[in-house]
């Protein structure tokens, strides 16, 4: 005979204590604890919204889209994640840094595990498509030392907001996407293609609700990092347009002040042609320090 | 161009504010408010639990699942409100009732639109498989007074824990519902079959969740009533058998005080003979109290 009369019978005063006290043979002491704050949060939740039992059945079904949704090249409870803010939180609290390490940001769906390794300088715009850019800056420690042999692992959209995987066929493989290698005196520098905003997919329940909630569903243009060195904390962030329209509105929150760059225009011919490019391109220099890892 | 920057980009100490900011051009005042409480409460949540990166990833797991394991005739999202207390707090929320009537309970999943109605005194067990089960009382205003004309719609599962629904070629049509109504002296009486506890559906995701926090899937033995009269409000609601093992631990918090019901063991063979059922029987005695509508 189980017996939980000690905590008696729900009722609306009781609610989240009459639920938590039901989990108190959990074996894993996390999952009870994570239960317990998840709970509490929600009927929090529910007593001040007072939803109407329409209200209730319309969110259920919104949960249940959102999981249907979701195949193996979409997963929109990720989006819903990210448009809530919820990624960036949990990035943000998984990567607290050391005063004058670089921030982080979220890694986004596009990143590929088998990119490759280019020699320095190379242009990882393979179709030639958009206006060139220079990319270039160092790796350096907490101590502004640089990093010999740290590995930098790059992605971008591009001029027209899309990825290589989102473009199979339209673009070439492996299209602006590229890993480097920095020499003794932690530089690098590699060729590009100015990136453009892109939207989130919005054509789900998570596009919908951005619609009703008066918002748009684009990421500000941006490049991807994913900066790696042994003994040191790897880095995954991006960095941005500041002059992109919507640099104060990213769909996904991913912006922090210290990772806007500058994309600065260089008209000058002779520059140019010393980094490989026709003028006019995009020159952006970008310093990445790491934290040494702990223990 | 669209500037929010007044508020700043995300950082951890003001992320739910800034997610919230941004809502601020939706049209829907209510949605905007619904989802002001929902992002403060789950940045909350995020925060005193501070997730890793694969817990995070494991949450995202189960609601995806939890949303694609649904169908038809299957509702897992339901299923999980329902175990964590908010259906309950929905229910209560929208049922606050003024004191002496009788408290609501939720609907659950097998109720069906179109239960015959019936001549009072009729025995909806078609079957005649279980313990036979006399249940009878009456339908009262919050001053004791009878309401005639009453529409009493009943359902229950039978001796095993299943609902005709469940069991299509099993069980007959209808079989274990019906709908009765009130003579002028308020009262209701049938026949039927003492239910036995049942489980919820524990091979989904929400099965696993109850299965890792310690908790059984059952219900408690229980009949199904809604109860509408012109005037008042409808009434839907359990009652329970106070002696069923699970009486205190229902897995979907559906029991109260006030909706436990005896169920009185009847050896006494006429006493049989006059409700029509052979002895030994169950004897069910229950009334309710309806709110008069307000307004």
């Amino acid at each position: 005979m189980i017996d939980e009369h000690e905590y008696g019978y729900f009722t609306e005063a009781d609610s989240a204590d009459v639920v938590v006290a039901r989990n108190r043979n959990a074996k894993d002491e996390r999952l009870k604890q994570v239960m317990e704050v998840i709970t509490r949060k929600l009927h929090e939740a529910v007593k001040e919204i007072e939803p109407t039992q329409e209200e209730w059945f319309a969110a259920i079904m919104f949960l249940t889209q959102t999981g249907q949704i979701c195949n193996d090249w979409r997963q929109e409870y990720i989006l819903l994640s990210d448009v809530l803010g919820v990624s960036m939180l949990v990035d943000a609290i998984n990567n607290r840094k050391p005063s004058g390490a670089s921030e982080s940001t979220v890694l986004g769906p596009f990143h590929v595990a088998d990119a490759p390794e280019l020699p320095m300088g190379s242009n990882i715009c393979l179709d030639q498509k958009g206006e060139p850019m220079f990319v270039h800056g160092r790796i350096l420690d907490t101590e502004s030392k640089p990093i010999a042999g740290a590995k930098i692992d790059v992605w971008q959209a591009n001029d027209e907001g899309f990825y290589d995987v989102q473009q199979q066929g339209i673009q070439p493989e492996f299209n602006l996407r590229g890993v480097f290698r920095t020499d003794a005196d932690g530089r690098y520098w590699f060729r590009g293609v100015k990136p453009k905003y892109y939207p989130i997919p919005d054509d789900g329940p998570v596009g919908k609700l951005l619609g009703a909630l008066g918002r748009h569903p684009y990421r500000p243009a941006h490049l991807h990092y994913i900066v790696e060195a042994e003994g040191f904390d790897p880095l995954t962030t991006h960095i941005f347009d500041p002059d992109d329209p919507y640099i104060n509105s990213d769909a996904v929150f991913g912006v922090k002040e210290s990772l806007l760059a500058e994309f600065r225009k260089v008209e000058d011919a002779e520059a140019a042609a010393k980094v490989g490019i026709e003028a006019p391109f995009y020159d952006v220099e970008f310093d990445f320090v790491l934290s040494r890892k702990k223990g």
